[in-house]
């Protein structure tokens, strides 16, 4: 399982949003134009005042772009709320927080898909016209929204809880609505066939990576895969380094450490990538420990390279 | 045919866009709250990008509101433009100036309409969360898009016409889309026929009130009236104070002047206000001459106080 080399190489990485994109970032500009496909979870995906919103295909997207905001890392750099103090002026709540310019993203897509476009032809046009030369591909064209049953709110859509109760009520059950009759997206079963690398970017595991193996047909392509696949860790040191995975992970009674993840994609990867931090944790793949804590640009770029020259490094 | 005084008046006003709003301005600050009906133009109406626009709404309502963006008239006052940007930056022209305020609006409107609410319904809804205490009313809920056949372009959607070509074009005839099977607003012909005072507002008569008099019912509402109705001339001295007015009316051969004005509206209207600048002009029906251009607000709650004023004064 050697990784292919330069511009052969074909290396497909599986991302939700905010460190995902990081990662897939650093991916994107380690290897050369179009040697890149991201499959991105799009469990997350709503509608809000009738506008289509694919949170985690955005934050890749504007990753990509080089365009993300540079402290939430979602949304886009130099963007307002203009339009959301108007909407709260009509008495809306207006709880999930549309920026400007990203309204130029949902307008478009929106009437895309409206007019009969696919999400994947319209997450195409879109990240062209960005500049970005990576294929963007949604899990899927269907929609398979994630559900949370909550303690205390009883099943909530996944903005809902995610974004409009911060991920704050306690998690019983998750679901993927519709996830047994949703088809991968073209391409995407080829790009795995085909890739001389697969990488699982630190998400959360069970909100942006499972949506993505919830799709018929994918666990078993990388389960059947000819190229190594590894993860790296979200975890560090038993925490989280951004949003719920660790909450989640122990509410549903899983081990919050690196280990706690190995565990969970069990034979889908090879190898794990963990921080310095939890260098003596033990798991069954092999293990690159680097520090995968991701600030800068050139965080990213490190840690890509060192996780691309790992995997190129095996059986040679 | 006396105007009822004090909280038992009941004006209704027929308006466009900017002119117009700035008289229905005029008489909303000058009559008790409730008292003012505005029937407004919706021919303008169009699709862009999905959304429903209501251009003429808008203007009346964010005037009404005291939102109105002081330079241009139309659109919101601090509204800026990101989202606008940022399509150009995925390729699209975006020759339709929507604010990023403004979005709030057609956002609410569309998935309003798409719910299977009423323009009418969804108008009052908008204009009640904004605090105006009159009645606005589009000239109907179904969709009567005005055409504009052009010497240079063929025939064109209004907003073409009007923004993108910014009305350049030479204009050979003017149809309103569906006019004939078109249904007056609920409550339109009531608020006519229990009107105390008519006025038409200083609109574009072939752009503004026209379409409003195309809707079946409307025109002979008007001619069987019991109360007065007046309209204020939009042409001063030969020139419209904005837009094609004044360029149209040539163009189909009337006369361009108050003149023109007084003989296009014929028997719809007892009496006619004209600018001082036009005091010799004769006209057929009654004639009030002052200064009828508006640059302040106090400019139109005098110019609003003086027509109800006229108006109140016949037959004592």
């Amino acid at each position: 399982m050697a990784l292919n080399s330069g511009a052969q190489s074909r290396v497909v990485a599986l991302a939700g949003g905010v460190g995902g994109a990081k990662l897939a970032d650093g991916l994107y500009r380690c290897l050369p134009p179009g040697a890149l496909t991201v499959i991105v979870n799009t469990g997350d995906d709503f509608r809000r005042y009738g506008l289509a919103i694919s949170p985690d295909l955005d934050t890749v997207m504007y990753t990509l772009a080089g365009l993300a905001h540079p402290v939430n890392g979602w949304g886009l750099a130099g963007d307002t709320q203009q339009m959301l103090g108007m909407l709260r002026r009509y008495g809306d709540d207006a709880w999930f927080g549309l920026g400007d310019m990203d309204m130029a993203t949902h307008l478009l897509r929106t009437q895309a898909l409206a007019a009969g476009q696919t999400l994947s032809e319209i997450t195409d046009a879109l990240s062209s016209a960005l500049g970005i030369r990576a294929r963007l591909l949604p899990m899927s064209d269907d929609a398979v929204p994630t559900m949370v049953e909550t303690l205390e709110h009883g099943t909530l859509a996944f903005q809902e809880y995610f974004v409009r109760y911060r991920w704050q009520p306690t998690v019983r059950r998750l679901y993927y609505n519709g996830a047994d009759r949703a088809r991968p997206a073209p391409g995407l079963l080829d790009a795995l066939a085909q890739a001389s690398a697969i990488v699982i970017c630190p998400s959360n595991p069970l909100l942006s990576i499972e949506p993505i193996l919830q799709i018929p047909g994918i666990r078993a392509a990388l389960e059947r895969r000819t190229a190594p696949c590894v993860a790296v860790s979200p975890i560090i040191a038993g925490q989280a380094v951004k949003g719920p995975a660790a909450k989640l992970m122990a509410e549903l009674s899983m081990e919050v450490s690196a280990a706690g993840v190995a565990q969970y994609y069990g034979t889908l990867i090879d190898g794990l990538v963990i921080d310095s931090a939890d260098r003596d944790v033990q798991i069954a793949p092999r293990k690159l420990v680097t520090n995968t804590f991701m600030q800068t640009i050139d965080d990213r770029v490190r840690l890509a390279g060192e996780v691309l020259e790992w995997m190129g490094s095996w059986n040679q």
